[in-house]
């Protein structure tokens, strides 16, 4: 008997979210019983959503998050290895990146099992694809750091970096820190570096704008101007020069 | 009047690819009647595919690609300005991202143009989700370079930071070098260092695997070992230690 198939699957973004992920995707999501899973609530939510059809009892659903034990993400090889499929649904976006889900994908390989990745919603790439930025040279670089004086060092090293290694520089904050990182980022950066925000991507409230840190300041200074209120909502942040 | 929105539009992967978009993507293909696109056969196969309703005839498909002027892009914003929505269609992918595209999105900031990203496939995303590697840093480095020393250069350098930086390192070559390629990785690399190499993502004959180097240098040496023909296949190449 083969083993099963590890599924990769992108969610959206929560309860006003489109459905982002293609037909094919979700006719897999359908066939399958067994879902690694980031939150419990919102991956039922998300099934619902794209209207699974199995009784949401009959699920069985594995929690992985920074809290899941070594032990427990080996043990949920096993139904692969009975020849089950499984999907791994992350929160909001796709399992592995700025996510969890790599320690299951890494263990699938070291047991030959197929892993699967399936279309669907990348934060990240939806970001860099609308900032007009270098897509030839990218590097992410998750959160930064929460200590002030390090987080601006890092800052600066980005956009130093975007200049010299002429490569876009991407990083995210926890939401209710994002206001506070949009202002260190024009205080802290020269006036031509350019910056891109990207905000609620694919919600309908959907905020990408890309300018040279002067016109972020002129705008952040005028009531007129155009800067979004970051404030808890999901977004990231480009620098490129 | 307002001016049109910018939609980017991400591409499916040829003849025998799925349809990649989700539903709410294809709708807003179907809205339009202009589109820059990389290649304009390529293009019409792919709007054929995803069944697109309007004649072929009465399109409007601008040419975007190395060739395009910058005085040409410029005036493709014109349609834009006056008010009609515009989408950009790479041949296998994200516009911008490691395809034709950044230009005119960059165009489109600077003239206050609203820019739409549309989820779809990107084979770099997929690759890394698959990989297993560390989804919270990551680096894209495009083509290696051409020549040899340098290229071999470049792949020592990744295989470096990959452990200073604890940086998943993502890049990829034309499709008939590949096997030019892998083969100077495994001879370059260290026995432990990981390797993930991703071809043909999304179509029928997909093969995604991660192995440390010794494990590909064995089955490159052994008939039974599985190591994939890459010539002239579309792949990605990940390295993490």
């Amino acid at each position: 008997m083969g083993q099963g198939i590890l599924y990769l699957l992108p969610s959206d973004f929560g309860e006003e979210s489109l459905i982002l992920l293609p037909a094919y995707a979700i006719d897999i999501i359908h066939s399958l019983d067994v879902f690694i899973v980031e939150d419990e609530k919102s991956a039922r939510h998300f099934l619902k959503r794209i209207g699974y059809k199995k009784s949401l009892n009959d699920l069985t659903l594995f929690l992985l998050n920074e809290h899941t034990s070594s032990s427990d993400i080996t043990n949920y090889l096993e139904p692969l290895k009975r020849g089950m499929n499984v999907g791994v649904l992350s929160d909001a976006g796709c399992p592995g990146v700025a996510d969890p889900g790599a320690e299951i994908v890494r263990l699938a390989h070291q047991h030959s099992i197929q892993v699967k990745p399936l279309v669907g919603a990348s934060s990240i790439l939806l970001a860099l694809m609308a900032s007009g930025f270098n897509g030839q040279h990218f590097v992410f670089h998750g959160y930064l750091p929460k200590e002030r004086t390090a987080r601006i060092k890092a800052i600066q090293r980005m956009e130093s970096d975007a200049g010299i290694k002429n490569q876009t520089q991407i990083f995210i904050e926890t939401p209710y820190r994002n206001t506070n990182l949009f202002k260190e980022i024009i205080e802290i950066c020269g006036k031509n570096t350019m910056l891109c925000v990207a905000c609620d991507i694919t919600l309908p409230n959907e905020f990408i704008q890309t300018k040279p840190i002067e016109e972020w300041v002129r705008d952040a200074k005028s009531k007129s101007g155009q800067v979004p209120d970051l404030h808890k909502r999901p977004a990231v942040f480009l620098i490129y020069r």
